[in-house]
């Protein structure tokens, strides 16, 4: 769009095909004469949305039918409540590994709620660095279930392979790289993610749950926030975000015609390596403070040699239409957010100016 | 739009002069290039949008400073929760005045958080037909909050004035009626909205709150469910439901332009005496089961003959481009949204068609 590189954290860019669709259909959503925004979330037009957008999510997760998915409100913030109210019983313990903010606000929402073990803590006076090392997961044998952020924004780690948990339920903070590559789910628990990184717009929060956990919350937790309420209608329990979910809907589908979770994938490593290319290739003027193996496919950090040569790569940056490059505010230097939709070309015009910055 | 009258119950119609400018906006929101939808809620965009919607919903209730608005999500039925948890203490009382299918399930929820009153249910075997007189309420003297539903979408009823509360915080599901008209606020503890019939898309819920309510919340609440929380980040303290915002936003804006709730208020009645005008010329063929006093400019209800006339009925609106005006699934029968955005000609055009149809 008009020349403009987004690489917001999140909300963040979503596909041009899918933004255009939308303005097309503005006024007119199928045929009804009304837009999606007025259609009845009751209408059969908006359950075709929604059934739509729950399938694809199951289909390009690679999950069968013992997961029930569901697009919910609140954001990740909520699911930090949700998942220990709903899954954590008395007397039970709830292993929490913690690799960034993100994680250390489920832990402590966690806390009110029940007992919990970290399993791992990573953080060190250099902040969140790195994702821990299998051996190092301090695991509670027979725990309720293994909370990981698999990716994480802020601090730039991802986990490349979601930890083995033994058969004990895995639950996933997806947030920001749901689908960016295909995964072994064989342990999943729950996953969810709000969908404004690489899902789709805010608004809506993908819950994707094995139905045999359904059975678990007790009678004491408020009945809109049991995953079961909203499970039996299929997320139509109460209004959802409706046009939220239609435009995840519409990602889902452009996902899928691009080949899935696979191809997402191939794209992204070229994106990232893109990017990572030039930051190693240029030690002197970018540094990463992220070790090695946790490097982030989704959310590339790194720092510049002072404040000065940081506004001064930011403002060039910006010149050249390329916007959302800022560090998040708790951590200072830049970052760029290389989410499914990031076209390849927004990656490479971002490392073409890197170079060029660089060579100075 | 296209010759279609949409009398949806919510998510409901919107102007299409809001719509027109979201379409407008779609690739580039404010010159910057990028949709709204791919916008940071930390951009200054976005603040500003956060911060009009907010001032734009205090002056238009005509609210003062000692209000904070906020934009959340999870519609009001985690209202039905957020409210007992934060402003129900140990030892406190809260008063539920119930009038619907919604309040029901406000202290539904209410009842597995503290200590409740029903201080009236007007629920007879005919169902919910009516708001109680002032001297049916059984009040608590110190109740904690006096809880009323100011709109009854699904029976139809709806409170002209707000009960007087005494000093006691009078909190407002005005999810169906929120600036249908200017109300006595002196009471006002909370008034929460579901945003998907009155005030724009589905997604976000408009919550206003006295200030002094804020410190009332134990520690032991969810830190994301307490309102302080919010309130101390203007709602953004995650991701809020930023698109739904805007269009909130632009639909508050259309009606300030319009002369705020003052012509709301002159333009509703008079979209709804059509209706009612229609009803009562014809009792044979439509019956309210509403009680005149109760009768809601909002959702008029009415019931026809048979099943069969009813369904030759609503074919013929059908046919005539009015939809949306089956009845609640629980209650059946006919029912008419007439919500600030709505027409004038819209509910012209179904009283004619009334009139016609009784005439046949």
């Amino acid at each position: 769009m008009s020349g403009v590189h987004n690489f917001n954290p999140g909300p963040a860019v979503l596909p041009a095909e899918v933004l255009g669709e939308v303005r097309e259909e503005m006024f007119d959503f199928k045929g009804t004469g009304i837009s999606i925004l007025e259609t009845s979330h009751r209408s059969k037009e908006y359950q075709e949305v929604n059934d739509r957008a729950r399938s694809l999510l199951l289909e390009l997760l690679g999950l069968g039918d013992e997961y029930e998915a569901m697009f919910l409100q609140g954001g990740a913030s909520l699911q930090f409540v949700q998942v220990p109210m709903n899954l954590l019983g008395p007397g039970e313990t709830a292993d929490y590994v913690v690799t960034g903010a993100w994680s250390a606000k489920a832990l402590k929402e966690a806390k009110l709620r029940g007992k919990v073990n970290v399993a791992a803590d990573t953080k060190t006076d250099r902040g969140y660095t790195r994702i821990p090392r299998p051996e190092e997961l301090k695991l509670t044998p027979g725990a309720a279930y293994v909370h990981v952020t698999s990716n994480n924004t802020i601090s730039g780690t991802q986990w490349h392979e979601l930890p083995d948990t033994q058969g004990v339920p895995l639950v996933v903070d997806a947030s920001s790289d749901c689908l960016w590559k295909p995964h072994d789910y064989s342990n999943l628990g729950l996953l969810y993610a709000g969908a404004q990184k690489n899902l789709g717009p805010a608004g809506a929060t993908a819950v994707v749950i094995r139905k045999d956990l359904l059975d678990k919350c007790g009678g004491d937790v408020p009945i809109i926030l049991r995953y079961k309420t909203q499970a039996e209608k299929g997320g139509l329990y109460n209004t959802p975000s409706c046009f939220a979910v239609y435009v995840i809907m519409k990602v889902l589908e452009w996902v899928k015609a691009r080949g899935g979770a696979e191809a997402m994938e191939r794209r992204n490593r070229e994106k990232a390596e893109l990017v990572y290319g030039v930051i190693d290739k240029f030690p002197r003027v970018y540094s990463s403070p992220v070790e090695r193996e946790s490097r982030s496919c989704m959310n590339v950090v790194w720092h510049l040699p002072s404040p000065e040569k940081e506004a001064a790569f930011l403002e060039g940056a910006a010149r050249r239409g390329m916007i959302g490059l800022k560090g998040h505010r708790s951590v200072g230097g830049c970052r760029a957010s290389l989410y499914n939709s990031l076209p390849v070309e927004s990656a490479r015009a971002l490392a073409e100016y890197m170079e060029e910055f660089a060579a100075s």
